[in-house]
């Protein structure tokens, strides 16, 4: 993360394909949440999801950035074309543990580009990434497997990054709700 | 978990509360699907999320077991009277890496309640809990903070369950899909 945070490494891009509209809206919003609050830099979403970007950009706008939402014209083809490695997170890839740390040495020196599926994934996503990664082979999330991924690569640094030109922050409590003016 | 399993220490349990019907069909089952998928024993359903039950149960039917599914009439005093200890993860509590340790040790001798919500979250679930958990204080998802959660409570080691009674198992590949019959 070059500028604001406290991360290591170089950029880290999360692209969310197989949206569906309607059914993926919420879906959608918290795998481009769960990117910024887990210590990713970038979110790509295709163009039927480009109504969640303004969701993702509210909250940056109040709690924080940096954090930066596009939307690709041809994501598919942007993933091909990634300067940097590109890891597509399934079900039906090699297990997280067994392949995390060459990813996060990796990540040190080039910027990664997480793909995470919704329903279908065109093949050309598994062609393109350079490692297929399962966050167990069960079924279960996008958002989970997606926040599961973050936590390891960045080792829980995520967890205490500070993000910059925030309106608000939240003290964390034992019990109840405190909010202050950032 | 007693059967099944390989994990250590007592039953854990996911209670999602906060359904909202038609916006958090899917944002349910995925919650249901991670607690399964990442070593809880079961989950509470809201009366008005109950329509989620087959989606998981059909889950469980296929890839194994055992993951109990139940839709108490109120949840809210169940989470009251839970004979064990409880966690609401929310981005007000406190920070998880400060709790987990606490939380695990006595996970190995009662029962574990952890209590999801989506927007707004009586203040009797606050009072109940016996820990306010943040996976960051900052906004994301319900679903990637129940699976962060869940990562460090077992250590990794449930990414390595085994179910049983599955009809099918999806064999890790570098590249494309492999399923088998179980």
């Amino acid at each position: 993360m070059s500028d604001g945070g406290s991360l290591p490494g170089e950029r880290v891009v999360v692209c969310r394909i197989g949206h569906r509209p309607g059914r993926d809206e919420r879906t959608t919003t918290h795998v481009g949440l769960t990117a910024r609050a887990l210590g990713a830099d970038a979110l790509w979403l295709e163009p039927a999801a480009a109504g969640r970007r303004a969701t993702v950009e509210d909250i940056t706008d109040r709690f924080g950035g940096p954090f930066e939402v596009s939307v690709p014209d041809d994501p598919i083809r942007r993933i091909g074309r990634f300067d940097g490695r590109v890891v597509h997170l399934t079900m039906y890839g090699e297990p997280v543990a067994d392949v995390v740390p060459d990813i996060r040495s990796g990540q040190r020196e080039r910027p990664l580009l997480v793909v995470v599926g919704g329903g279908k994934v065109p093949r050309q996503v598994y062609d393109h990434a350079d490692h297929n990664v399962a966050v167990t082979s069960q079924p279960h999330s996008e958002i989970a497997a997606l926040a599961v991924f973050l936590d390891r690569l960045f080792e829980g640094r995520e967890l205490d990054r500070r993000f910059a030109d925030a309106d608000r922050r939240v003290i964390p409590q034992e019990a109840g709700k405190r909010v202050v003016d950032a």
